[in-house]
Formats: structure tokens, C-alpha cells, sequence
């Protein structure tokens, strides 16, 4: 033990290592030390996703004696997740275990943050022209001693004349470059004015420039993806995304509000992970349209870093450790050479904790009842106020929020699909960590939001994972020998024409999961209620001996990555039928809110809509029965309507009407609400109305329920 | 010689010391160790004002050897100011002698930058309560589930329905607060909103507080006054000066113009200069709101650093070394305690280079024909942008500049003398160190800038120097025996009741030198064209043996503090000619111009008005012929504007408003100016008007002409 007041920490595989204060726990000392760890509950020690193993023995390379006893004492909480067996190993849960002494952390890959795979990319929805920003050139007289009028009241008399500008303000930033600008050598007294909503003059360019560029952010709890947008042309220049780096503080954003809530400067601290990160992401932007940069090889030669693949062809993303490459078209592309300092607009849309700690507004409020939020409105805020190093002068618009947990990013989604103009009833439902549902038409829309809580998106699920490669993402079970095939994340092969070890299997995705379910119940391997059915054909059902829980093996230890069985235990089926429940059961209130019995369309947002198996969600009772056709993907809509306030600025004051003229409904405080969603938990909800799935689930397993 | 790239450098007597890049001026030097060298030219080398002396030896406290040799080689434009006994003594020019080694200096006292005392109370005048920051009381109801409305527009929604705000934006830094604030555990769910111009809500304070504060500041080119107002009931809470930080880098505006062209980033200091110099000034005035500190004495006992006076007395203000100590009513006071965040709005006027400097606006264009300013209108910033430490989210409004060189400190004079609201013609002057010139009425009004140069303020003068104490402000001189009594600042009894030792005479300030002037004609000594006389009575007038011309002494040796005679010479009385000539001259051409013969108001503004013997100005042909009793001297009418401003709102549009419609008049392009200049220099130009100044002018005088 030292007798000073750091410790030395080294973690593995990644070597990560360094000295941290001695008493913290090891997830925050793996936080310090740049080492992804799952914190999926947000340190509450309830997930058991932070399993570590400490190691023993002098490790020359570093220099340190590293000890379990190093570590603070064994503590209640761990015993839920950890076995005995792996108690002697060195195992605790990196939330429960204080450094009080030097050591080596070995993280298991099953404990590693992975990162997932984003598909984010932008749709192509009708927008009309009219961005925040405009640009407008013009040139002015050369002052004379009959006329020295000042620099900016010659340009200001220029915009009245020629474009009916009236009464501008300019950005005190902006006004500095101006007098220099305006005699730039190259077209002196000619200059290219960038005007904000027709208000404020933000930046003056020498000469005429018809071009400029704006960005549109999603938030998203776990992804936060960015459309770099032409606002002349409105074409999407580049499309990036990334991790949010607050998943390190928790996978929900009741994690995230405990984290703040829990830690003197917590808020303080995820909002500039954040900031930092969009920084990251419009850097990234900006770095695509430039030529590929030349890496040195070891042999010292240049090497072209990005693949040259045909022009016009999609952008292929992927993600490796912890940069996001991008391979474009390098071949006769024109690049735009842009840098940070040519965003001229921004606009931000998340759900209501990701805008509050963006914000740094404090959301403790919106984690109690009955959750009000610090402000409804969409706020316009210098970008330099935020620390988001884009031009100086430029402004932020974040789009408002509904309620609660009804946040920009719904609004995001109604500002892009519009229901509020149509006649049809729509009913949409963006599923993240939350389920945000939209149920009306152009008469009346309410809203809710159902607490699916993370189960669709891979969290509080035994073998649960984000999408990253490695998930399972499909599944079939025969119901005949209750033979499981399936397909992973990054393997275009199904099980069944591979050979186990090339499987690499690590866990169950979100779409996979309901996939599984779906299998699970088709297969007769769970019966209605979500039990497992007492009838079992094969050994891939058993009794788990530490918890005494039936289990469901869906991958052998042989072909995962991390060194066991995957299995699927009854208390993960409970996870999906919660979620599913919620879900379906929100719907109905609403219905029976509108005085509906059907709807004339459903749409489903996210990601989770588009990877999601639509015929199988029905019968899963995801959400109320309708015919297929009436169900449509409708991607990253969020995002989509982002884009949409950054290209019209109509679309701002439409979001701002619509999140005050949304009814927002209290689901738990509903009538009957508690009977509903217990139905609602049942699978299949409504089997009779299926004919269809007559194939699906075999007679066998329809007789027994 | 050293031979790394560093130089040790001490300045005596105030022993400041430190290292410095070898190569640069010492002037540079002094500036970078603390020291305040006079560099009235702005380091041109024309004003032989920053004359220092080398040490030769080792200095053993310092452990430096010190030589005369260790500075750069002697330039031609030395020669102009320091004497061959002063050459062998080790004198070199600050601004000429670079440090190429290590070295003593000994900075004479005439060389050191006085601090002047500063004169710049509030001045009663009339001023209608309408600030640009107002309070608002509201009290909201909490919220529930069937109204969980955000924070933001709970507050809202009654500031709409008790005061009729609507569309409010809210300030980003003032928003973080809201939900704390609203919660307050002394006054839940009450809070006062301080709204800027029925606008954007800019702070968020719990409870109902009904008094709030803002800050005047008017920069001059060397002071800096700031009257810091209670927003509610216009009180004047403090009044507080400096000097100009920026005086370092040269005493009038082209000089620090010239600074900022001749080195890079040289806008960038002094703007931070200045903006340091107000924070301080804010700070300082936030501190005598609370209850005098105490101070340890030498033998540790605590002390009062404050002494107290009479409640209701007034401030009485005095400067010391680098602090200025404010002696004010301590007993029965009941103390604000305020602090710079409490600083809710901020109004500030200045030249326009002053303008243009604090805003880092580069001011190259304006010291260049036809002079156009970077802008005209006022400008409202956040006081963050600025690096202004008050509320963090208050605005600072700077007013709007007339042209070229008549600047938001004109501007402030005519909102707070509102000429364009009367029927008599005014003519407003105001010395600084340009003379700003408006002629007009309700009809129309006309301004100018004439080139006084700093000679009316005692700079560009032999010993010239501020209205600091040791300057000569009053001046007689007998017609028959040419004997000179004065009276100095700081000291009450006249020369001829004193001990030559007790005067301490350093110098003669502005006003001593327009004194000096009419009573150097008055008793013949110069004759009308400006020349000494050839009949002279007295042994005071002799020939400079360095420089072969006439001079005059003032004040013997033995009665100075600097170890010389303080004279005038030849080349002093041109100075003060061309002051006057340019003075007079504008006002005539603008007469012309406007087509009047005599005007039926003359405003004097600035401190030059509050110290000048109005009738010696009238005599010496200041301004034209008019009684003296429609000569009116109105103190500081620029920092009255400027608090003008503070508490009226819609000054600030008058201010824009009269900005815009004072016709700018050059006066150097204007017909037969160089005849009337000239004519103008003639002293005393028509005293042949004024039968009254018989007694002043003798007749043995008079004859001579």
C-alpha cells in the first residue's frame, strides 16, 4: 500500500495507465484514464455491466505490485453478479471497488463500451428554401470628405437599397473584421454579407461568395449524429456521427440526471464531453472535404489514408477504436477545403435531458415529478456562448421542447413529418431509450412519452449490447428441435454457414432482441405470458446454477468472443415484455384519448425502426394492429427535422407552435392505466387478428397456449 | 554584455525590476516592468519627454553591473532634448536608447507620468427615469401534472399577463439560473426578472428586489470617469476616475493610432488596457459600497483605512501612487454592498478613437482623410464579449459617434445639453485634446473637429504637464517689474506668500498655460504676434544657451521639485497660439457656414471649462466675441450623457437620432481656412470688442501694438 495520495492504475487489454486519486472507484479512475467501461446504470451497481478483474502479482513493464486487496472491501451489491468462482478469480464491479493501492484491471471484452454502428444517414424529405442565414453581396462607394460615412452605414445603406434590409443589428465579432474586409486588396469595397433571420449582420466576406454552410446536430442519447448542409443549394455535403461520449456516465438519461444529482460539477462535466465531442464531429466534417491526407507508412512512403472508390458511391461508415473512418469518394471529387469557421448556422434537436445538459440547464426537475422542464422555447444562442468553435458570430438554434420527456427531438420528428397537416391519423413513435409517441392529425395531436426503458436497445438485458459488430441481430429458432441460427453484426454469414469460431459472438442488439422474443414464442420456447414453457426439446434450456433461473442458450461458448455461453434468461424476457408493454400500452391510452379505435398510418423513428423486423414487431404487439402496409420506417426523422430548421426558418416557429399545441398526456396517471399495461405485457397480444402468422407460429405451440 | 537574450533592467527610484527581451526600447521596458514613463509622442521622438538617466557601476542589491555602454548607440534625434552636460551625465531618450545589457535607470521626476486629480462629478441635470433595464416581481404557481409547464414559461406567461411583456428572449447565462432560483427555499416560486429593453430577460433573481444598479463610464483619452447609478431611483451611488491606462502608449489619439500601426497587436493591448482599467474601475466602485476595510498597521494592530467623515459630504477624491482612495462618509451609513455582478447595465462614450480602441475596432481608417469611422450607431454587446466583469449577461450600450473625429463623447455633450431642442443658438466646445466644435438650434446643427493639440492641456509644452499637484494653474505677472506669482496644484498660498522651498513647482497644466499666455501679453512680455518682446524689463527673460532661443522663467530653481528653472519659450507660445488659432478659427468657419454673426450661448465642456478664467479665454480669443455671461461652463456633459443614457432608454435613440443629423463639417477643406487660421493665431485677436480688458492690458502695452 502507498502512503501517498495516488495510486497507480493500469488497465488491460487497452494499457491504459496512470495515477488517480486514491479512494475513487475503478470506473471513474477508468473514465480518467480514457478506458471505455459499460456503465449502463449510471454507477447505481444495478446492471452489473462493470465486471473487472483485478490481477495479482508484480507486473515488471509497469513497475507495480498489483493487488486484490488493494481494492476497497467486497460489498452486497456485487454478489448479484458476480459468482463465487469468479469472486476467487479477482472479478468485482468496477462501481463497487475503490482504488486504495496500485493495480492491474484486466477489462473483459463483455465489459468494454463498444461502439456502435451508426446508420444515421439523411433522408430526402422536401424542404424549402429559407435558411436562417443568408447571404447577400454588395459594393459600396470609397468614402470621400463630401461622404466619410462610417464602413458599416455604407454597407448597412447598400442592404436597404438593393435587398430592403432594414434596421440590422451586426455581431460586435463580425463588426471587427469589417474594416480590414472591406478594403481586402483582392475586390476592395465589394463584400459578402452573412445576415441572420434578416436581424443581425454575423459576418463580412471580402468580395462575392455564393456558397455557405451550416450544420444540423441530433443529440441522441446513445448516437449523436451531424449533417453538414450547402444552405445555398441545401445539399447534404457530409453526414457524420459518433458515440455520445455521456454514455460513460450512464446508458439512460435517468443515469445521467442520477450522475449529475450524485456529483458536485456532474452537469458541468457531461456538458463539455459533449461540446468537446460536437467540436470533434464538425472538425470531422469540415476534414471530409478536404483532400486525403498522406500517412507515413513505417517504411517512411506516403500512403493514401482513405480509399479512392467511385464517385457518386455511398459513403461507407465504420467504426474502429475510436475514430470513425470515413471512406469517400476521393476520384474526381471537388473538395470545398471547409474548416470549422465557415459554419455559419447550427441547429440542435435531443431529447429533453440531452438539450438540458447540452445546455448545462439543470435537469433534476425533469427527473421528479411532474418533470417540467427549465424551458419549452427554442433558444438562439451564440455559439462561442456555448463553446462550440464554429464562426464566431454564429448562432445556435435549439429547436423547443414539448414536455417532460417529450423533447426537440420529437419535435424534430412532427417537424419533418407534419401530421399537423394532414387529414390522416398518424400515429408516430420514436423509440431510443424512451418511447415518445404522436397520435392526431391536422384537428388535434397529443403526445407521451411510455418508459420502454433501454430493453429495445440492447441495455438491462443479460447479454444485451448496442449495435456494434459482434450483436446478434436476426434470429430463428426451429420449432421442431429448438435449434437456434442467427447472424451478427459485421458478418454477412448466417451461423449456419459458418464454423462457430467465426462467429465472434458477444451479445443481443435491440432489433435482435425482438426477433428473439418473437422466435422464443413461435417456437413454443416461452408460452403467452412470457414464461418459459415447462415442455423443452432441447439442452439449450436449463436451470442457471448461480441464480437458479431457467436460461436459453442462443450461442454457444464456442462461437462468442467472450469466452461463454449467450444466453437469454427469463428476467431478460421480462425486460422486453416491459418495454413492449409499455409501448403498445401507451398507444391504446392514447387512442382511447382521441376517441380512436384504429389509425390511419403508424411511423416509426430511429433507429430501432429501421433495423426492426415490422411484421414481427406486430405480432409481438409493439404497437396496435394495423395492416403491414400501414407501417413505415421513417429513419433518423429527429435528425431530419434539424435539418429541416437549419435550410427553413419557418420551420423554427412551426416546431415552437407545435410543441405548445401538442397535448401532452400523463400516461401513469391514466385510468386503468396499470390493468392495460399488465394485458399489454402479454405475447401476442392479439394472435386471432393474424392470419398471416399462421406460418410463423406453428400449430403446435398455438395449442398448448 | 550578456549573451543570452534576456537583459536585467532596474528603473529608481521605484525600483522596479525584472528581465527583459534584449533589443528593446526602455520606454518598453518600463512599460513591461510597471514603470510610467512620460511618452506624450507615442515614442515618435519628438517630445523629449521620456529623458532618463543610465547608472554607471555595480549595483550589489541588484547584482547588476550597470553601464551606459550596455545601451544602443546614441541617435541624432537626441540631441534636440538632452544637452551635452546631460549626455556625459548618462541621459538618453526612453524611447530612442534600446537595452542591450544590463542597467540602472534613474527616471527624473519630471519623466514620470503624473496622476492627474480628477475632477469629474455628476452634475445635476434633468433626466427622465426610463432605463434600458427593468425589474419585474412575479410570483408563479408550482407545477403540476395536469400543468407541468417548463420554468421558463410559467415566468413567462405572467410577465405577459401582469406587465403586458411578450415575445421575451432570454439570455442563454441568465436562463442556467432559473431553476435553482425559482426554487429558492426563502422565497419559492417568487422571482424578480430584470427584462433589457422590453426585450430579453437578463437575470433571474429570487424573491422581490426592487433596487438594482448600472454603470456611466466616460473614456477619455486621459481619464476615465464612471458614475455608478441606482437603476431605480437615479441616484448617483459613486462617482469614481483613473487615467487612461492606454496614456502610456502616448498622450493624444494619433499617437496611439500610430501605436497600433507601427505594432502588431498593439490594438489588442491597449484595448485589454482599458478594459482592465474598467473592470478595476467597477470593482472599485463596487467597494466603496461596503464598510471600510481594515488594515494592519506596522505593529499589527487593526486600523481604519478609510477616514470617516461627515454623512452627506462630499466625495473627496485623491490620488496616490497607482491606487486612488476614497475618503467618504463612513459613520451612519448604510452600506449597499455591492458587487461587479450586481452591475445589471452598462453605458459608455468616448472619442472615437477611445471608441474604437475599446472595441479593438482598428482604428487605421480613422486617422487617415477623409477619417470614416468603422461605425457610426450606437452598439449594444454583451458585456461578456467585452471581458466587462459584471452580470454576466448585461449589456453594454456604447454611443454613436458623429464622424471622423467627433465621437460618442460629442454625442454624450448634445444628449445631455439637447441644443436640438432649443430655439437660441448654442456653441458647444469641448476641450480635450482635439476641440469638438457644434453650432446650432432646433433648425440645424453643424460640428467640426478642430487640431487644438494637446497644448491646452499642458502637453507639447516644455513643462507642460497634467493638472496634477506641483502644476502651475494660476499665473500674475506685474506689468512693471514683469515679477511672477503663481499658485500651484495641491497648494493654496500663492508664490509670494510661501518659501521658495515650500512650492514644489513641477510643471504648468492647461489651465496655468492659457493664464500664463494672457499674462504674458498683458504685461508685454510677448507682443501681439506671438513673439517675446524686445523690451524686456526683468533678468527672467534670457537666451537658452542649447537651444539659442528666447525664453521666460516661471519659477527659479529653488522653487521647483525638478532641480531647474521652470520656463516658457518661444516655441511653448506658438503652441498655445496654434491651440487657440484652431479653436477660434473653427468656431468662426462654422459661424460662416451657418451664416450667423454671433451665437447666444457658448458651452464650454470638459475640465479645460471647469478650470479656465473664462474672460482670460475671451480675451486670448478662445471663441468668438460674446458676453461673458452667456459663457457657460458645463463640466463633464459627456459622462452626464453617457448617464443619460444609463436611465433614459430613449436617449439612446435621440443619441442615434442626433448622430445622424449633425452635419459634419471639415474644416481644413473649407475656404480661406489658412488665412483664418492664421489670423486667429494674433493674440489677442479683437481686443479692440472688449473695453473692459483695459485694466488687464496696460496701456504701455497696448501702445506697442
Amino acid at each position: 500500500m502507498e502512503h501517498d495520495n495516488k495510486v497507480k492504475i493500469i488497465f488491460q487489454p487497452s494499457g491504459r495507465r496512470g495515477e488517480v486519486d486514491r479512494g475513487i472507484t475503478l470506473i471513474e479512475a477508468s473514465r480518467q484514464l480514457g478506458v471505455d467501461i459499460e456503465a449502463l446504470c449510471g454507477e447505481k451497481k444495478v446492471c452489473g455491466k462493470c465486471k473487472v478483474r483485478i490481477e495479482e502479482g508484480f507486473f515488471e513493464k509497469f513497475g507495480v505490485h498489483s493487488s486484490r486487496a488493494n481494492a476497497s472491501e467486497w460489498q452486497e451489491e456485487e454478489e448479484k453478479f458476480i459468482t463465487g468462482t469468479q469472486r476467487e478469480e479477482g472479478y468485482r464491479l468496477g462501481c463497487c471497488a475503490k482504488a486504495l493501492g496500485d493495480m492491474l484491471i484486466f477489462v473483459p471484452e463483455e465489459s468494454r463500451a463498444g461502439k456502435q454502428v451508426v446508420s444515421k444517414a439523411a433522408r430526402d424529405i422536401h424542404i424549402d428554401w429559407n435558411p436562417a442565414v443568408k447571404h447577400y453581396y454588395v459594393e459600396v462607394a470609397e468614402p470621400t470628405f463630401e461622404e466619410p460615412t462610417a464602413d458599416l452605414e455604407r454597407v448597412m445603406q447598400e442592404l436597404e437599397l438593393r435587398y430592403g434590409l432594414k434596421e440590422l443589428n451586426v455581431d460586435y465579432l463580425a463588426l471587427k473584421t469589417l474594416p480590414v474586409r472591406l478594403r481586402d486588396k483582392a475586390s476592395p469595397w465589394k463584400i459578402t454579407v452573412s445576415v441572420w433571420m434578416d436581424k443581425e449582420i454575423i459576418r463580412f466576406l471580402p468580395g462575392n461568395r455564393e456558397d455557405y454552410y451550416g450544420i444540423a446536430i441530433d443529440i441522441g442519447t446513445t448516437t449523436v449524429a451531424a449533417y453538414f448542409c450547402n444552405l445555398r443549394t441545401m445539399e447534404v455535403v457530409e453526414t457524420v456521427s459518433m458515440m455520445n461520449p455521456q454514455c460513460k456516465y450512464g446508458e439512460d438519461v435517468m443515469s445521467r440526471i442520477t450522475y449529475h444529482m450524485m456529483n458536485p460539477g456532474g452537469l458541468e462535466k457531461m456538458s463539455e464531453d459533449i461540446i468537446e465531442g460536437l467540436n470533434s464531429l464538425v472538425t470531422r466534417a469540415c476534414e471530409a472535404t478536404h483532400p486525403p491526407k498522406k500517412k507515413k507508412k513505417g517504411n517512411g512512403e506516403a500512403e493514401e489514408m482513405t480509399a479512392p472508390v467511385e464517385e457518386g458511391a455511398e459513403t461507407a461508415q465504420m467504426v474502429e477504436d475510436d475514430e470513425m473512418l470515413i471512406f469517400k469518394a476521393a476520384e474526381g471529387k471537388h473538395y470545398l477545403c471547409l474548416n470549422p469557421e465557415d459554419v455559419i448556422d447550427m441547429t440542435i434537436v435531443g431529447n429533453t435531458a440531452m438539450h438540458h445538459i447540452f445546455l448545462k440547464l439543470d435537469p433534476q426537475f425533469v427527473g421528479l415529478a411532474p418533470f417540467p422542464p427549465v424551458i419549452h422555447k427554442g433558444l438562439d444562442i451564440k455559439a462561442r456562448d456555448l463553446g462550440l468553435k464554429v464562426c464566431d458570430s454564429a448562432y445556435v438554434h435549439v429547436l423547443p421542447i414539448e414536455a417532460g420527456f417529450v423533447g426537440a427531438d420529437n419535435v424534430g420528428v412532427l417537424i419533418a413529418e407534419e401530421p399537423y397537416k394532414k387529414g390522416e391519423v398518424q400515429l408516430l413513435i420514436d423509440i431510443g431509450t424512451n418511447g415518445e409517441l404522436v397520435l392526431g392529425n391536422r384537428e388535434k395531436l397529443i403526445s407521451s412519452s411510455c418508459a420502454t426503458g433501454p430493453a429495445l436497445e440492447g441495455a438491462q438485458i443479460t447479454f444485451g449490447m448496442r449495435a456494434a459488430p459482434g450483436a446478434i441481430e436476426r434470429i430463428k429458432i426451429d420449432p421442431e428441435t429448438h435449434e437456434v441460427d442467427y447472424k451478427v453484426i459485421g458478418r454477412d454469414a448466417w451461423k449456419s454457414f459458418s464454423k462457430p469460431e467465426e462467429m465472434k459472438t458477444k451479445g443481443i442488439c435491440g432489433s435482435g432482441i425482438l426477433d428473439l422474443l418473437a422466435e422464443l414464442y413461435a417456437s413454443g420456447v416461452v408460452v403467452k405470458s412470457g414464461r418459459f414453457n415447462k415442455v423443452q426439446k432441447s439442452n439449450r434450456y436449463r436451470i442457471n446454477p448461480d441464480s437458479g433461473q431457467p436460461e436459453f442458450v442462443i450461442a454457444w461458448k464456442e462461437e462468442s468472443s467472450i469466452g461463454k455461453d449467450i444466453v437469454i434468461a427469463q428476467k431478460d424476457v421480462r425486460q422486453i415484455q416491459l418495454a413492449k408493454g409499455a409501448l403498445y400500452c401507451g398507444c391504446k391510452l392514447m387512442m382511447r384519448r382521441m376517441g380512436i379505435k384504429s389509425v390511419d398510418k403508424v411511423k416509426i423513428a430511429g433507429a430501432f425502426g429501421t433495423h426492426v423486423d415490422r411484421q414481427k414487431a406486430l405480432v409481438m404487439g409493439l404497437f396496435p394492429d394495423c395492416s403491414l402496409d400501414m407501417i413505415e420506417s421513417v429513419g433518423n426523422a429527429a435528425g431530419d427535422g434539424a435539418r429541416a430548421a437549419l435550410l427553413n426558418r419557418e420551420k423554427r416557429n412551426e416546431a415552437n407552435w407545435v410543441s405548445r399545441n401538442v397535448e401532452y398526456i400523463e400516461l401513469t396517471v391514466e385510468q386503468d392505466f396499470q390493468t392495460h399495461f399488465m394485458e399489454a405485457m402479454q405475447i401476442p397480444h392479439m394472435k386471432d387478428k393474424f392470419p398471416h402468422l399462421e406460418g410463423i407460429v406453428p400449430p403446435a405451440v398455438l395449442d398448448q397456449r
